[in-house]
C-alpha cells in the first residue's frame, strides 16, 4: 500500500536507536558522578518501598491471579509476597505494585515515573540470571536515561495527546536495562530497543483504575521480553525509534532529537528524579508541606479557628474536593491534605485510609480550611496562615515543597517513607535489614539476598 | 497536570467499549448466517496452515528461544512443533508464525490480518481451558468483528500515521475472543477490552524484519492476558476505547464511530476476509493469476518469446524489482511472480526459496517479461499477452484476481495452499487429518486432538 502519511514526517532524524544502543552497550560501569550514583540508590530504595507497601493491595491480588493462571516457574520474587513467578510475571507485578499508591518517583521534566518499568524488569532479570548489584544499578541508570531522554524529546505533545508517558517510554527503558544486564552487544541492544519500540503502553483515560499502575508493569514485562528476544536473534528495524513510521513519529508530532543526543553519557536524567513525600498529586504538596511546618511550630488542630490558603489556580482545579467521602476522593482534596499535615505531620498512604478521611477531627479541621487562588503564587509554592483561638496568627510560605528538585527529601525522610510502607508487610526488623540491603546494593554479589529480605518471613 | 490536548477531541463518542462488550458477552452462539460460519472455518484453516508452514522458520526459533527462557508450563501447543509452552507463550509464537510468510488472511477494507492475533490467543486459551470447537469458532467470529470494526473506524488515518493496524486493533480482538471463551459477563468483558486498549502493538517501520510478524503474536498475547486480568477482577476505564484520552482518539484523528455501531450483530466483518493464494504483496496477484491461466491454457515456458504485462502504476512502484537476488527480493518482483505463475502454476512460499529464484529457467523467463503502466487498468486487474515462438499470441485479462473478494479462493484451492505449507512439516497423511479436523472444528468437544494433529509425529 503506498499511502502518504498525513502527519509531516521528519526524514532527517539522527540515528537515535543506534546512538542509544551504543550508549547502553558501551558506557562504563559506574561511569558517572557520586551524585548520580547516590540518586540511583535513592531511586531504587524508594521503588522497593512502594512495591512492598502495595504488595497486599487488591490490584496486586488481581494481577497475580492472572499471572498464576500461566503456572509460572519460580524464577523471581514478588516484593512483599511469598509467591515466586517467572521473570516476565515478576516484572509485571512489581511494576504494578510500585505504582499502585501513585507514591513512586517522578522525573519532573516529563512526569515519567521511571523506576516502575525499569527497576521492575531489571530486578526480575538480575535475580534470575545472577547479576551483581553493581550491574543492576548500572542497568537502572542507563535504562532510566533512555526512557527519560525519549520522554524529553516527545514531551509535552505526546502526553497531551493521551499517552501515559511512563508506560510508552518505559518499555524502551526496560529493554535498555535488560539488554545491559544480558550484556548484549550494540547491535543486539539496538534490536531490543527496536522490538520494544513496537510496544508503547498506556493511555491516560485509565487514570483512576488499576490499569494505570498496569502501565509500568506491562512496560517492564515488554522491555524484558524484547531484550530476551534480541538475545535469541530476533530482529527489528535499526531505525525503529526515529524513522518516519517508527515509534516516536507515530506517537508524537513533537520530536526534539537533541534531547536524546545532547550530553549523552555526561548528563544523566536520573539526577532529575524526585520522590513524593505525600501520597497524592504533586500539586497539593506545597500546601501539605506548609501545614506540617505549622505543626512543627507548635500549632495544634484544636487551637485552629481558620486556615487561609493561597494557592495556584491548578490546585483548586484539580484538587478542590471540599468533602471527600473516602480515601480515593481525599487524594483530590487539598482540604484533606492540609488537615492531615496539621494533625499527623504527614500524608502517606495511611493518611488516605477511609477511616482517617472520616475521623471527626479530620472532618472538623478540613472544614476550617479556606482556599483562594492567588495568581502571584507559583505551582510549586503555597502561602498558609493559621488563625488560632487565642488570636495568634501563624504564617508559613513554602517556596519549594519538600520532595521537589530544589528541596529534595533527605535520606532520613526517604527511610521514614520506606518503613512507613514496608514495616506493616515485613515487620520492623526485616524492614531495617532491607533498607540496609538497598543502601548497599551496589556491593551485593547478587540480588537474591535482597529479594529474600523483601519477602515476608 | 491540566493540559489541553492539541488534537481536537471528540467528547461525544458513543459508548463503544460498553456496546462491544455487550455484543461479545451476549451474542448467541452461531448467531449468524451459513456464509459467515463457512468463512470462519476458512479463516481458521488458513491460519492453521500458515502457522504450521512457518513453524521451523528462524523467526519461530528466535521467538521460542525467548519464551523458553521463562521455563513455561506445558499448557498449550505450538502449531507445527513439539514444544508446549504456557498459554501466553503459545499465543505469542503462533501469532508470529502465522504471519511470518505474510501469507495469512486479509480484511481488505483495513488490510488487517485478523486471524493472527485473534485465533492465536483463542486457540491457546481454548486448548488450555477445554473449550469446545463451537466456542472457539464463536470467539473467532466475535473477536475478528471487534478488531475489524475498530479498524474500520480508524482506517486509513491510523494506518497512514504509522501504526501496523493488525497489531494495534488485534489486541482488542484477542481480548474479546478470550473474554468470550472465559464466559466473562458484559462488565468484565468491558474491563478486558479496556485493559487491552492500553496495549496497541506495532509500527510500520518494522516491515521487513521479524518484528512485523511479532505484532500479531504480541497482540494475541496481550489480549489473552487482558482477559485473564479482567477475570481476576482487574479494572480499566469503561470508556477506554472512545474517551478523549482513550485509545482510539490517542492513536487516530479519524474515528468514524458508526463503523463500530452500525449493524452490530447483523453484519460480520469476517465475511470480508480474504486469503492470499500467492506468498507476496497483493498488488502482484492479478499478474501472477494471469500467468497461471496462460499455463492452464497450455502455454509452456520454453515456447515463450515475450510476455507483455499492462498493470496499474502501483505494481511497478512497489514490485518493480527486475533482477531479484534472493527470495526476499523476489517478493518485490512482479517479473519473478509471472515466471513462477507460468512455470509452476503457483507462487506459494516454496516458489520464493532462493534456489527457485536463481534457477536458470526462472531467470530466463522473467527477463522476457515486459511490464508497462496502463492507467486504464485497475489495481485489482492485469492484462497479459504471451508471444510464442510459433507466432501465436495468447491473451488473458484478469479483472479480479483469485483470492479477491469478487473471486475468492475455492475450498479446494485453500486446501492445496494448506497442504503446500503443512505437508513438509507434518507429512501428507497427518496433514490430511488436520484439514479434516479444521473443517469439522465446530463439532469438536475440545481442541486437544486438533492441536495434537498439528504437532509432528
Amino acid at each position: 500500500m503506498a499511502r502518504n502519511t498525513q502527519v509531516a514526517a521528519d526524514h532527517h532524524a539522527p540515528p537515535v536507536t543506534r546512538l542509544l544502543a551504543q550508549f547502553v552497550a558501551r558506557h562504563p560501569s559506574r561511569g558517572w558522578s557520586d551524585a548520580v550514583e547516590r540518586e540511583a540508590h535513592r531511586t531504587f530504595m524508594n521503588w522497593v518501598g512502594c512495591a512492598v507497601g502495595a504488595s497486599q493491595h487488591e490490584t496486586a491480588e488481581a494481577a497475580l491471579g492472572a499471572v498464576l493462571a500461566l503456572q509460572p516457574a519460580a524464577q523471581a520474587g514478588i516484593l512483599g509476597r511469598r509467591e515466586r513467578v517467572d521473570m516476565a510475571g515478576a516484572a509485571l507485578v512489581n511494576g504494578i505494585t510500585s505504582h499502585t499508591f501513585d507514591f513512586d518517583d517522578t522525573h519532573l521534566k516529563t512526569i515519567i515515573h521511571p523506576a516502575g518499568p525499569v527497576a521492575s524488569a531489571a530486578l526480575a532479570l538480575a535475580e534470575r540470571t545472577g547479576s551483581s548489584g553493581r550491574e543492576l544499578i548500572d542497568a537502572l541508570v542507563l535504562g532510566i536515561d533512555v526512557a527519560c531522554r525519549v520522554g524529553n524529546a516527545m514531551y509535552p505533545e505526546h502526553y497531551d495527546r493521551g499517552w501515559h508517558i511512563t508506560g510508552s517510554t518505559g518499555t524502551l527503558g526496560a529493554a535498555a536495562a535488560c539488554a545491559r544486564l544480558l550484556k548484549l552487544d550494540e547491535q543486539k541492544t539496538a534490536m531490543a530497543l527496536g522490538i520494544a519500540a513496537s510496544q508503547p503502553i498506556g493511555v491516560r483515560e485509565q487514570f483512576g483504575t488499576m490499569t494505570k499502575p498496569f502501565h509500568p508493569g506491562a512496560a517492564g514485562r515488554a522491555g524484558l521480553m524484547s531484550a530476551l528476544l534480541a538475545q535469541h536473534g530476533f530482529t527489528a528495524s535499526a531505525k525503529a525509534l526515529e524513522a518516519p513510521r517508527g515509534m516516536m513519529q507515530t506517537v508524537s508530532t513533537k520530536n526534539d532529537w537533541s534531547q536524546i543526543t545532547d550530553e549523552l553519557g555526561d548528563r544523566f536524567e536520573i539526577s532529575f528524579n524526585t520522590y513524593k513525600p505525600f501520597a497524592c498529586g504533586i500539586v497539593i504538596h506545597p500546601s501539605i508541606d506548609a501545614c506540617t511546618r505549622l505543626r512543627a511550630q507548635g500549632v495544634k488542630a484544636d487551637q485552629v479557628e481558620r486556615i487561609e490558603l493561597k494557592v495556584h489556580s491548578l490546585v483548586l482545579e484539580l484538587t478542590g474536593k471540599k468533602e471527600p467521602a473516602d480515601g480515593l476522593q481525599a487524594k483530590f482534596s487539598v482540604y484533606h491534605g492540609c488537615a492531615a499535615g496539621l494533625i499527623f505531620g504527614r500524608a502517606a498512604e495511611d493518611e488516605y485510609h477511609d477511616n482517617v478521611v472520616n475521623r471527626a477531627d479530620m472532618v472538623a479541621l478540613r472544614r476550617k480550611v479556606v482556599a483562594t487562588v492567588d495568581d502571584t503564587i507559583d505551582e510549586a509554592s503555597a502561602d498558609v496562615t493559621a488563625f488560632l483561638a487565642d488570636g495568634q496568627r501563624m504564617h508559613v510560605f513554602v517556596e519549594h515543597a519538600v520532595g521537589s528538585l530544589a528541596n529534595p527529601m533527605s535520606d532520613a525522610q526517604l527511610e521514614a517513607k520506606f518503613t512507613g510502607m514496608a514495616d506493616a508487610v515485613l515487620g520492623a526488623a526485616r524492614c531495617r535489614e532491607l533498607v540496609a540491603a538497598c543502601r548497599g546494593v551496589a556491593k551485593a554479589p547478587d540480588l537474591r539476598a535482597l529479594v529474600r529480605l523483601a519477602t515476608p518471613a
